[in-house]
């Protein structure tokens, strides 16, 4: 039996055709979320969503995201996807939208899109965020958008280790939950980058999909490297492994940001 | 009478020359302090850092503010000073006041000074900045930190306008509660400066002294300058008549910071 992430993307769906398909970019502050999915009793960025197309359609309307993000995590380029009667051409319901969503959620791009798009199942590409604060004292304006880490780090043997994970690896000692994940751990890491402004360091991380908290996995193995307390290779061998009892500690949600999520050039 | 600038910041002050004056540079983030100032049943910056002061001492220690800031005003160099028994170096006591402060509120710099070191009165220069998010849609990012103005801004007419204020003026045409000050309005600015990087606009405006509320109204009627609403001579004529009468719209608070507080090179 093969699981390649290809079968996995390639898996069908039902739609309804008659219906036209719609395609949301989303940017959330995640601060004061549980995450993206809908749960009982929690404040998520999918049942905010869900509600506000609810008072537009008078209907109940399931949303699909690209993917889920967890308590804390922040978007700039979530997309989700639904299928809905026409109402409104895109510029009008991205306006009815954000007139009905929380400030810390807003619809930066609405496109009407085929009927057979799907969020989650179409995505090609994904790239994710991580900043970190690193000088002695916290700062009050980013303790919900930054990992403070107060230490100095020695970033260049931070981009040492993070070229081993560039290509296609079975990234397994990254993941924090490899039951949960019954599909395959190979992923193909396009473009890690690592740029450093004042005391803002900025990781960038691009591949095909990713595994249950692999970015914030890969950043906490990462800046043990910048602090010595694991070296360069120690940090290539953890990946080898592929076994997360090998792996460091996850770095926290407040630091991650899903960019964007790239999808197949529309057939003309 | 003169009540000139200088003789108000020269108004005297008593101390204890046998208590160690101590100065902090202050960053917080104004969107849950009801401002600077103590007030009963209000959560406000002056109370926070007393509350730590007195768990570090064990009693009560005025603090003074280089001057208020409003509800949701932010700093990132607030000054303050307060005398009192030595009983740590100064990183020592900064780690021990920030252990003892919420997140949204740091000492970023803590100096032992004279006893005689007043963080309002010996003030000679304060510099404020003012962010705007100009773009189409709200950023849930910066909904606290920035002013939102949907509509584009001319800034050009903004920078032309913006040079009236420079040097010496009665800026009575732009507080907010003239009765209120029984001094003079005049001031002199010092520097104006409008930078523009993607949707954020950036005002720094320092001078020699604010009046209550000056940088949210300039702010307010640069943006009409800028919306077109009043011409660049308009503002200049609102400028001269020096009469709170004759002046636009106060911007909001969320965008305005005070920057940094400069004060007289201490003799050597």
């Amino acid at each position: 039996m093969t699981s390649s992430l290809e079968q996995r993307k390639r898996r069908p769906h039902r739609f309804d055709a008659t219906l036209q398909g719609h395609k949301l970019t989303l940017a959330y502050r995640g601060t004061d979320f549980s995450g993206w999915q809908r749960q009982p009793n929690k404040r998520t960025v999918q049942e905010c969503i869900e509600n506000a197309l609810e008072k537009i359609w008078g209907a109940k309307i399931i949303l699909q995201g690209s993917g889920r993000t967890d308590t804390g995590v922040h978007a700039l380029g979530q997309v989700a996807s639904f299928n809905a009667p026409r109402l409104h051409a895109d510029s009008i319901l991205q306006r009815a939208l954000n007139a009905n969503l929380p400030r810390d959620v807003r619809v930066v791009k609405c496109r009407l899109v085929s009927p057979a798009f799907h969020a989650r199942f179409d995505s090609v590409e994904k790239t994710y965020r991580y900043l970190i604060w690193n000088h002695l004292v916290q700062d009050p304006f980013t303790w919900d958008t930054h990992w403070h880490v107060p230490r100095p780090l020695d970033l260049t043997a931070m981009r040492r280790a993070s070229r081993f994970l560039q290509g296609k690896h079975d990234f397994a000692s990254f993941t924090s939950n490899p039951g949960y994940e019954r599909e395959t751990t190979v992923r193909t890491m396009r473009r890690v980058s690592l740029v450093h402004d004042k005391e803002t360091l900025t990781f960038h991380f691009t591949a095909d999909g990713f595994l249950y908290r692999m970015v914030r996995n890969l950043v906490g193995g990462l800046v043990k490297v910048g602090l010595g307390k694991i070296s360069v290779a120690d940090f290539g061998k953890i990946l080898h492994a592929c076994s997360r009892s090998e792996a460091p500690a996850t770095a926290p949600a407040c630091g991650l940001y899903l960019v964007s999520v790239k999808y197949p050039p529309r057939p003309s």
